[in-house]
């Protein structure tokens, strides 16, 4: 209701659209600013000269403006993306030097679109229900929107009004007719590919002084506040920053947002956008780079090319933007030392003088243990990264509980992810697609993106009965999210998480809690509580996939050595090849691998029966899309069952010194003292210590008093070490 | 002859064993050098305190000398290497402090192992035919050899004469007695183990005063000069430095020459070891440097872990040796600056100086092409490093053509390999260890390095029959050697080897040729040309290894998806799963992988038929002891039979920036116009340009004029490219 008025309040205030030029990247003012500054910092003469080579290059020669043809990776497609980079940089030339000739090459292309663009109908590579008109997809438009209409808004004032009316008329607005009628419901969506498609407009909207693009762009095609740029603002992010589609989708959203705002704050200073929702879009950056690895990567949560690190240019267009509008930020600073680049704006500006000389910037950026709300509203799930370690040696347990997000979302209800020392540990394949490569289906998702890679089986987190979550349905998955219970990241030697999930299969409750442990002598470990239940037998498969070479085991098994078949036939499991086999009774199952020059053990309690595999991926690939991956699978069968494991990390391996120390797990024995509705209480033996777990399962108060099993503690968990309490 | 009477002149020279102390490290003089120098140049100030924390912490403890128990990785084993290390430091620090409690804690764990030492008898561990008895392999007593002679010579000075009889009886006599009475046969083999050995028992002998020890250990136990140090300097390398057991083993044995020739410069200076065989020292390590790759690995020939790189111990002790005796060398100092450390000694001293403040050393080692002889008089084939680029884009095509290699050598005759911009593209397994990782078989090598790695059909050379080269015998393979035919190293855009073999198989003849091209565009390909010929019919396999995902393939190829078996029962062939298969007829197959950032194409020329598989190796390893790695594998059956491969370097994929360029192969048909005994000629459709290659099988003379098919050319061949001559 608040959110309604506010939005009404802003469509009602005097739209305030100036027709000063340009307006939509810097001002007049700002450019000479830069213009003084281009020689002084390092880090801006060295980002000015690889534009001006890159842009001079491309001085009186004819540029190709090709009828589109090819997906991505062929040769229209790169084109036209060079294109519009070209443009926005020749643009940015043209206000730094004066020069008339960078204006000339951006007209020159123009006037090219202007020609091409209203004969274009849907491209022939279209495949998805939101087909582009100069490339396969609309989204790769909207990408060509946001840059040339800054480059547009850029050269304006060389241009004489002719030349204005044939580019707004031609270039622009068959593409902003395409998005806002024939892909309106797209446009309207909130989604990622609707931040873009909404900057695109407004973008165009401010350089082409048209208040209907900007209101469109702001409000939705019904101008109702419902879509358009606020909408996204309000509907992708919870309060706390957290981006629903997860953090590689941030990554790429950002730099609409960012872009989009840095022209409204011009053109629109009366929206305050960046104060817009409490700084929304700083906390959206500040919580994308919290979900990065040591080497700048973002977490492969949801579909996410692993690859992909806050090096890339959406990460430098944030930085630089947020610097200027949000001040100083000791963390902004390791990011943009590492971009070693910077935007020809006052932001960059103010980083390339803030990285002049300075020697005491981190070498990583200020990481901390942090938990993100999601939902729009915040109360949808979440996702906690428990950390402990500093610098090099940091590790970080990462576990899901989110809502689904939309249609890049896996179906991962309660997944953990492990990285240490930089390295990932227990993996999330991410998805499967070679960006940009068209030989790849050009470079689009491939097929096992969802037939593999979001499955369940895929993730490390329990599959009931061979069936991903929410049957692998992404609008049942849409539905649900699940719930933390409680949670506890104010301790460097205790980190605990634990949530539910109660939607992902009909009439089974699983609950999961992380402890995140670091002993007292420096040892580091995880104990994992997972429980599944209920009032119908099941068969419940837990997989690690694990990144490293298999060391040791503490089982026998067969190993499947002439002749290999798959796990399973479908949802994901016909993927997995059967490498190894083991049937065990009542132990403590244990398995070593060696990942880079650490050793990890994963222990795990066997009550009864269980069947342990060793799997890896690659089977059904007839065109080698995937990643071949071992996972190590505990598969239990019941109505209620119990996974407790122990992963622990230890020891080191140094192959050029040749040496090898605590190459063994520490863990001895793994015991279940109680596991019920009410309680579990877990003892592990720690070489000769008694590590104890207590944990209540239905209370989560704090102050609440627990009695059992001759043990007292009050809250929701106590943990004990030798005796003595862990806190 | 004249080797002979060179030796036997060293052994009628009157010996000049001087009981100066310390003689073997450095000197009194030396050491009051390096004193005055500690604070000046921060690489040696940080060495020496590394060196001084580490031994600080054992000052005033009771150090452990436990009874050998333990395989690598275990207590017993780690522990009594960290002794040896701990008492040669200790022994340093005594001489550059002159403070009594470094040598009272060196003298307090010599004492120790003069009572151990007398009781041992073989290692409970011991498995191999030269077991140890502080450790599982007398090797590995040898490494202590060498240490605590040097640690005993270093405070020899502060001992009563009473210490010095117990430690040289209790400590060293059952040692050096045990080499060279119960393992004398190993102790005179020309071997790394002997180099060890005798390096061993040389500088005890030297720290003792014991002229037979350094007689043993210069000219073997009886004396003759047919083994001993020298031998091992004569028979191990080739005249031009070559180390025939290949770069990975002449890292190891490295420290052992220079560290006993560096005793031996003070000692015997009448050797005049450092110039002995014309500096025989100086090019083992420039020519082992020469085959690492940009990161400083040395190239996995033979039984080679693929981690070791030139920052090991071994290396900073010969690099720092090697300046103080061979003068400057700017190349040394890219490896000493990478190293990070340096020895206290002369040689540590000038590097440091060298170092500090200077701005100006290189990124990367000084590598160019190079070709290396092997066998001790240069007659055994060799190894040539066909190298094109530079800095990061240096790419590098190794062609091995050696000998067998001793027990380490693989049945690789006519292998190649290639690294590109720092990555491993076609690879050579290595071998099968896991260094120091007690749970894997107590670090030894794995059954698998026999079973697998070292035969033929792990690398890039043809397999006949299924059979490995000289049937996986090594007593075989030791009796031969292949032979180079001619070669150019000496242009940036045609590199050229040919090498031929004739007994790897019975009347099979096996003759490769490569030709490493850049062309006038930048383009890098590589064209293989390799003729198999018999009066007998045969079946040619020729695996390519290659490190990458698939990324295209231009024939079809029926794909093993729901169950996988091996390629074959043996020979290495079991050890391979079948991914896919295809027969094609008449083609020129193609596929296209991507690795890092690069994509690479591997065309060859299908005449009549031929079956291709692609492989991954992890069959039959119920241990997990393999890395999973793919191979392209091209079957052909005949009597004679040409492989005519282009491997092209190309294009370039960003995953950050989201472009990909040149993702496809340029060569678009491969045709023999003629291959016989006479001549191969070979035309290369490089787009819509053709690139002829035109070749003598016989006469490898420069001078010859040949004329073939209307072409004419001088010497053993030549190359056009787009109608123009390439050199």
């Amino acid at each position: 209701m608040k959110r309604l008025l506010k939005i009404t309040g802003l469509l009602i205030m005097p739209l305030l659209l100036t027709a000063q030029h340009p307006v939509t990247f810097f001002t007049k003012s700002e450019a000479a600013e830069i213009k003084g500054n281009l020689a002084k910092y390092p880090v801006l003469t060295r980002s000015y000269s690889e534009i001006k080579n890159d842009v001079d290059k491309y001085l009186g020669k004819d540029v190709d403006v090709p009828f589109p043809k090819d997906a991505a990776g062929g040769y229209t497609h790169e084109k036209h993306k060079a294109n519009y980079t070209l443009m926005f940089n020749s643009g940015i030339l043209y206000n730094l030097t004066n020069d008339i000739k960078y204006a000339r090459l951006v007209r020159d292309i123009l006037l090219k679109y202007a020609v091409l663009n209203p004969t274009l109908k849907n491209h022939p590579q279209a495949t998805s229900s939101s087909p582009g008109h100069i490339f396969w997809q609309a989204l790769n438009d909207a990408n060509w929107l946001v840059y040339t209409g800054m480059a547009y808004d850029l050269i304006y004032n060389s241009l004489l009004p002719s030349e204005r009316n044939i580019i707004e008329n031609g270039a622009f607005r068959p593409e902003v007719d395409f998005f806002t009628k024939d892909l309106k419901s797209w446009f309207n969506l909130i989604h990622n590919h609707g931040v873009w498609a909404c900057a695109g407009v407004g973008i165009v909207g401010i350089a082409t002084n048209n208040k209907e693009y900007v209101d469109m762009a702001l409000y939705g095609t019904n101008k109702d506040g419902k879509s358009g740029f606020l909408a996204q603002m309000n509907g992708l992010f919870s309060p706390d920053g957290y981006y629903t589609e997860g953090p590689y989708y941030v990554r790429y959203a950002i730099l609409p947002y960012y872009l989009f705002a840095n022209a409204l704050q011009r053109a629109r200073p009366d929206l305050n956008i960046f104060k817009y929702r409490n700084a929304i879009l700083q906390k959206a950056l500040t919580s994308g780079l919290q979900q990065t690895n040591l080497d700048g990567k973002f977490f492969p949560l949801n579909d996410a090319l692993k690859d992909k690190d806050y090096t890339s240019n959406e990460l430098v267009t944030a930085v630089d933007i947020a610097w200027d509008v949000y001040g100083k930020d000791e963390g902004l600073l390791v990011v943009a030392k590492k971009q070693d680049r910077v935007l020809l704006n006052k932001g960059g500006i103010a980083i390339a003088a803030a990285l002049t000389g300075n020697k005491s910037v981190p070498t990583y950026y200020s990481y901390r243990p942090v938990e993100y709300k999601d939902g729009k509203n915040g109360d949808e799930g979440g996702v906690s990264l428990l950390r402990i370690g500093k610098g090099n040696d940091l590790s970080t347990l990462l576990y899901k509980y989110t809502s689904h997000g939309l249609s890049h979302g896996h179906f991962d209800k309660l997944n953990i992810v492990l990285f240490d020392k930089g390295n990932e540990i227990l993996t999330d394949y991410g998805s499967v697609r070679f960006i940009g490569i068209e030989q790849k289906y050009g470079g689009r998702y491939l097929p096992e993106n969802k037939t593999y890679a979001s499955q369940t089986i895929a993730h490390n987190t329990i599959v009931a009965d061979e069936t991903s979550h929410f049957n692998g349905r992404e609008e049942e998955g849409e539905k649900y999210h699940s719930d933390k219970l409680f949670s506890n990241i104010n301790s460097s030697s205790v980190q605990v998480v634990s949530a539910k999930e109660d939607n992902a299969y009909k009439n089974v409750h699983l609950q999961r809690t992380e402890y995140f442990l670091q002993l007292p002598d420096g040892r580091k470990m995880i104990v994992d509580l997972f429980n599944a239940s209920s009032p119908e037998e099941h068969q419940y498969d837990l997989p690690f996939q694990y990144s490293g070479q298999l060391i040791n085991t503490s089982f026998t098994y067969e190993s499947f050595t002439k002749k290999q078949e798959t796990l399973g036939r479908k949802n994901g499991y016909q993927f997995l090849w059967k490498e190894a086999e083991a049937k065990l009774n009542n132990a403590t199952a244990q398995f070593t691998f060696l990942n880079d020059r650490t050793y990890y053990s994963i222990s795990t309690l066997i009550q009864d029966t269980a069947t342990l595999f060793f799997t890896r991926s690659g089977a059904n690939d007839p065109d080698f899309n995937l990643r071949r991956e071992p996972a190590f699978i505990i598969r239990k069968k019941g109505t209620d069952e119990a996974f407790v494991t122990v992963i622990e990390i230890h020891g080191k391996f140094d192959p050029i010194a040749e040496f090898s120390t605590n190459s063994y797990p520490s863990v001895k024995k793994i015991t279940l003292l109680q596991n019920n509705k009410d309680y579990s209480i877990a003892e592990v033996m720690v070489d000769d210590k008694k590590l104890l777990i207590a944990q209540c399962n239905k209370d989560f108060d704090n102050n609440t008093k627990h009695t059992t099993q001759n043990i007292n503690w009050t809250g929701p968990y106590a943990v004990w070490y030798d005796g003595k309490i862990l806190n």
